[in-house]
């Protein structure tokens, strides 16, 4: 079976601004489900802040394994049972990438505890980024970095919790660095953090961007069929000899 | 100048159950803060749940650089706003111990984005807890392992993130093991889980849950002068040539 | 193309004991190799230490995906240059999994830098075996817990690095825990320590244990195309200035 | 007590190049003693590749608490004794913290386990030191960057395990970004990797880099009185049967 990939966008850049929407005449959605198929036979449905329940009922997060999410201008726009609804589903199992701005999405900030607040510059930056974990999964057909011509600068400190894993830092320009490509693992879930795509930039059309949002989606899938942990009050070992047969 | 350090505790069991005030006739707060005072020159407050912002005003918290959270009973009853300030504190730079029941406290499952929901059972179980990071300062002082002879048994599965260091786990009669020393880094801060304490057995009159306990409050210390990082919208590298002269 | 997986085993205890011949009359690599097959399409070669270059020529290990290490009473006779050649592999991308007594191997120390001492009793201990990682791909399939009646102990403190994943916890009947299900990275390979496996107890047999290893074998498979990353004296992004001046 | 620190210098380049020598006239275990005492009362010992036992005798050792390591041209004339002893040390609890071209010294590959490689080019780079962990000790009194005017510069992939805690991120003009900062855990010790002192440069005269070193010193310290693991067979909670009996 495919692996069922919801793809959350905003989609209010795109309505208007016109930069945006000659770069994204399919919306920034539209753009990353291209790349996904370019990589995989993907189930792919999107979801967007102004459909009912911001397009993630409980319906459609449970037939998801892996959401991607992009938010930005709106954020304080997505509902706070959502937040809830998405939160639950990946502490159940449910993959996450949260792409750039998705930083301070709240949904995001839920999962980590913090601000995710950084530093951030809309100017001419090149963006490098280097590969610092080349045996992890989401780097499978990547370069040792690869480049962005320009993009917005995200600079450190980044104020999330230390990654479980780092698997990317970019060099930008203007002299900041950042930790930009990120693996969590919460609860049944894994989250990826990637850095790169602001709006006014095509980002979304580069090859090695498409591949690593593939690679993350990939990486991020639950489990077919992993430990379900018991919670609570539980005498289910009681009395202590013997222990259960098994 | 003391380290100074606030002791919040719930303050319920001690009201209502002879057991517990037989146990603890200072309250719980006042066990944790004699423990301390065996091991430093602490300059402790106390804080409680039914005093006005329950006890942790912004001036409180202020002045406070470590906080103790011991809850068990009325997690529900901590005021959001007060959740909303300890959590700022903390991504401030001041340092948060957790005991026990505290997993549940709002506070704690803010700032993991988890449910740290665990196994537990009140029972006869023996609780053994081993040191896996003998570096580390929180274990300054302390046997490779220690005992508490009766306890309440939590058991993984723990649903938090991966600690940043995992200094103890715990063995428990009944077949469970736990991770019950963690330090966690969040913001400026620094963040240590314990997991003995439940509110019927003496626990925090055992010597060694004491010392672990000082030398948490020792390693959670804010910095005296740390890096303040500076977040938001930054032109202040360019024009890139010259970098800024420091 | 199947992964191909050498299970490279010490192969002496079976030519000296009855007791372990009884329960693997396959040795203990032929009673690894059936569960392996039980789970996947693996492409499976043995290698012993009484082979020429202990079986793990530059040939062989260039032919290998994953190794898989059994070894005990042996370690010192295992030549400097095997291990010279099985380390720079794994550093170039070959998985490693190692079993049990290898904690004490020649390769898993220096792959680790420490001594990888542990406490360790044949006794009549049970050993539980918790999972601390619900969402790792090595517990695919498997139970919060399992059991194996009968096993050696081992016992912290167990003297390695922080794992980069802590996967297991275990619990014996003695009063011990163990870190007994670790992920390592290192160079381009990937590293799985699982502890159980005691020679004179038909561990390998288990049906949980053969899960385990298979999904280890998966899980420490190189990536196919992953960044080969160039060290060294380096002026390929020369001439500097036209980068930083835009 | 004194912090007792000793500074083993190659002590090679000054003799022989004019430039180092007019950088480091009292050679730089000079500049870096200097640099230590600005920041506390540290009992500092010299020691040299051209001593006998490259001076680090099992005696220098026991009275060591944290040895700072400087080489670079003569790696390979450090006796494989000397590694042993002080691999040993380490794990007994020793800190040591590895400055600059050490990443490649025998002790430092002894501790990793990898090759330690990167690239590396001596230019006209300047080099912008990012923290990424403003709540670590080793931060103390620290800006949220400093610069260094001209360093050589190593660049990613830098071959080393996941660093226990990533303190610094480097940010060089050239397009590379190094991890810079690097904390391990080993054994009983504690390990700190600083990137910046090329000889050719007044790198060790450099107040924040100055500051660094003292505050890894302190870091790096060994307990007072930590546990002290028992390792290998035993008995010692025999018997069993009473503990889980209860």
């Amino acid at each position: 079976m495919s692996l069922r990939v919801t793809i959350w966008n905003e989609h209010r850049h795109e309505l208007k601004n016109e930069t945006v929407r000659a770069l994204y005449p399919q919306a920034l959605h539209g753009a990353i489900a291209d790349g996904l198929r370019e990589h995989g036979d993907f189930d792919i449905t999107i979801a967007t802040l102004d459909e009912p329940c911001n397009g993630l009922s409980e319906e459609r997060l449970a037939n998801t394994d892996v959401l991607i999410w992009w938010g930005h201008t709106a954020h304080k726009e997505v509902l706070d049972d959502t937040v809830d609804r998405v939160q639950q589903r990946v502490l159940d199992g449910m993959g996450l990438v949260v792409l750039h701005s998705g930083h301070h999405s709240k949904i995001f900030r839920r999962l980590m505890g913090t601000t995710a607040n950084l530093k951030w510059r809309e100017s001419t930056d090149k963006e490098r980024i280097w590969i610092v974990s080349p045996n992890h999964p989401i780097c499978e057909g990547l370069p040792e970095y690869f480049e962005i011509e320009r993009e917005e600068m995200y600079g450190e400190h980044f104020d999330i919790p230390d990654p479980d894993e780092l698997v990317m830092v970019s060099w930008f320009t203007g002299g900041e660095i950042f930790r930009s490509g990120l693996c969590y693992h919460r609860g049944r879930g894994r989250i990826f953090y990637f850095r790169p795509g602001h709006e006014t930039y095509p980002t979304y059309h580069h090859p090695v961007v498409r591949k690593v949002i593939a690679n993350a989606v990939n990486w991020a899938r639950p489990l077919c069929n992993g430990p379900r942990p018991v919670y609570g009050l539980g005498f289910w070992n009681k009395p202590l000899e013997p222990l259960p047969a098994e």
